[in-house]
């Protein structure tokens, strides 16, 4: 039977993309193929007994809390040792009323793209950005922005020209779109003093500045850049965070970090969304960060995955021709490959699958159809030995196009 | 500090409202109100040694899927336990191209009004109707139009000729809404016939049936009516179900079953919402229903629910003064009451109020603004004790206000 029903989607559906990654990935999933196109952790590092304690203590002494609707800016428990967390460790003065739990930090974008944006509005994103924020405000009708990066980020004299362009084109620009730790895809951190430069634009045209940092507890060395959290004064910066990268993503839990202002908007689609995060999630969390295990298991994975960045660093140098570029990501799960101009990454992964590696085709994340020469590469799934020998055939592949 | 940012949020955040029962339900945390407010599931009868079984199986035996990414059309196990059920106890003919999971069946609704909904177009509900549902597609911009119900349900007449209405005055009718089974708020359960006109209507004017099924497990007595997913013959139906009345609020689990053609759709965007649903919890729920507990559990439930309504009707019977009129319910958990034309239900809720019993105003869930003489009650949180009570109590401000 030929359904034939197109004229009842909204036009929401016509703006949204199945994810390439996601569909990519499908075509990845063969066993002999060493894949470097996922973000996955590594799930050798999933603490399994201290969540299977964690888990078990919460049903055992809290059961029907755990089983039961739980409020909708999310477990309290969970939002105080978070809480505790950054105004230790960033340096922040939040409370509990600043926070809301997410079911995964795409619903945060998601959310975002929701408040925020009416079809025709512009969101300015770096270039490259992650794709899954980048779908998430398309979706919601977003014109997106791309802004070009140099090593220290997006470059805040061309977002305050983009801004301004938009705002002569009587367009309404909404917000800031940033991933300023060891960027998904690019790698690079944006450095102090561009994080301030980017506030000051923000703070001069009225629009709040989302900062999406997933990975910002991940770095391997250097010293950390403040969060734009901790260096806005005018309550403008939104924080997204998530348990996916450093705990578990089958959790599907995240947050929000804003003044109430911006969270009492959040908390009212999150009504609509799903009404609450799984409550018996966000108890076992919290408990975790109670027993102090989190930091625990935090050092080990930095540990690991620096030693799988290394080795996958060391492979692009011995391996890689000459012509091809990348940056030494301090952190995060990612590294941005960058091949000479006529190199066609998409034609380059039809010979990389051939040869069992996979990766994501740079293009996928630049909102403005550039970066056809790049790829992405993911550093914390394979094996060391992986790391290596994907690298080795990815290699070939691209000498073979050269 | 004073913020002053309303010109940025989008057209969505004045369409959307805080869902009044999750403020009421504030009102009425204090321990000595007897609640009818809620929606909860009992928690005395959460089967939480099963469920820590079964967690603590899927941990040990496959952890490493249970913390990672799973896909987002949901566990494939836990899809094939559900065809399996349906198709023996419903006599449906699905697959597992035929399910997704949700995050909540409050996801699924917010999907219908996502992928449905363009600001302006209509969406037929019942009058009165379940309220996360229609804040959900007020949120997209849904134009509620609400069909007045008799015994049987939702009428099929007014439904046809509200739908020509529609069509004449040029604006777009999307889906019809219907809790068929033991109503959220009403209690009423659709007639079998009545489901086929509704159907018939459906296909006249070719729009789907969103059929939002979260008690229907929840049978106490009587037979069950067809489900509208099995009486379909031509691939209309959408329907949503939940864990969240017979298993686990605090797991956030439902479904979508529906024609690929529709679940298509619903996967794109699931994808942007939050990518998948918790895969630890969706194992879980796999692995009960392989260990035969939600049958098992499933019949301790009916059989205490339905205590818990009898002890309910009988105080209604025993207190209530006359002019108040009421539907036994089938099944569920609501039933709900209406009282002659000149008492308020929000007047009578501040009475109540103060003698610690707490209900929903009716309404609320009447998208056409009427029902102020009407009250939802819940009848499976509260002891049978409390039940009596309440009703009591309830039944002396009533006749404070006759």
């Amino acid at each position: 039977m030929v359904m034939q029903f197109d004229h009842l989607w909204s036009a929401n559906v016509g703006r949204m993309k199945k994810s390439i990654i996601r569909e990519l990935l499908k075509l990845t999933q063969k066993p002999e193929i060493i894949s470097f196109a996922g973000g996955l952790p590594d799930p050798k590092l999933f603490p399994y007994s201290d969540i299977q304690q964690c888990m078990n203590a919460v049903l055992e002494n809290n059961g029907a809390m755990a089983l039961q609707y739980g409020t909708t800016e999310g477990d309290v428990r969970l939002r105080k040792e978070l809480v505790k967390r950054y105004n230790e460790t960033e340096g922040l003065s939040i409370n509990d009323g600043n926070i809301l739990i997410t079911t995964s930090s795409q619903q945060g974008l998601d959310f975002c793209g929701r408040v925020f944006v009416n079809p025709g509005d512009v969101v300015f994103c770096e270039l490259p950005s992650y794709l899954g924020g980048l779908n998430a405000f398309s979706a919601s009708g977003a014109d997106l922005h791309g802004i070009e990066m140099d090593e220290n980020g997006m470059s805040s004299v061309k977002l305050d020209e983009a801004i301004n362009s938009t705002i002569q084109a009587c367009k309404k620009p909404k917000f800031i779109y940033v991933v300023p730790d060891f960027q998904n895809p690019a790698g690079l951190t944006m450095g102090e003093q561009r994080r301030r430069e980017i506030l000051e634009v923000a703070y001069k045209y009225g629009i709040p500045v989302i900062e999406d940092s997933p990975y910002r507890d991940l770095r391997f060395e250097g010293k950390a850049q403040p969060m734009f959290q901790k260096l806005d004064t005018r309550n403008m910066v939104i924080t997204l965070g998530t348990f996916s990268k450093v705990l578990s993503p089958g959790f599907r839990l995240g947050w929000v970090i804003a003044h109430p202002y911006w969270i009492d908007k959040f908390v009212t689609i999150k009504q609509v969304a799903d009404l609450c995060s799984a409550a018996i999630l966000q108890m076992t969390v919290a408990e975790y960060f109670v027993r102090g295990y989190y930091e625990k298991n935090l050092r080990v994975i930095i540990e690991k995955y620096r030693e799988k960045r290394d080795c996958m660093l060391d492979a692009l140098e011995k391996y890689m021709p000459a012509g091809v570029k990348w940056v030494k990501p301090e952190g995060g799960l990612f590294l941005m490959i960058t091949m000479p101009e006529h190199i066609d990454s998409e034609k380059l992964f039809v010979k990389a699958i051939e040869k069992n590696v996979a990766f994501v085709i740079g293009h996928a994340f630049f909102c403005n159809d550039t970066g056809h020469n790049t790829m992405r590469l993911n550093f914390s799934f394979s094996t060391m030995e992986d790391n290596v020998e994907g690298i080795r055939r990815l290699a070939e592949s691209i000498k073979e196009m050269m």
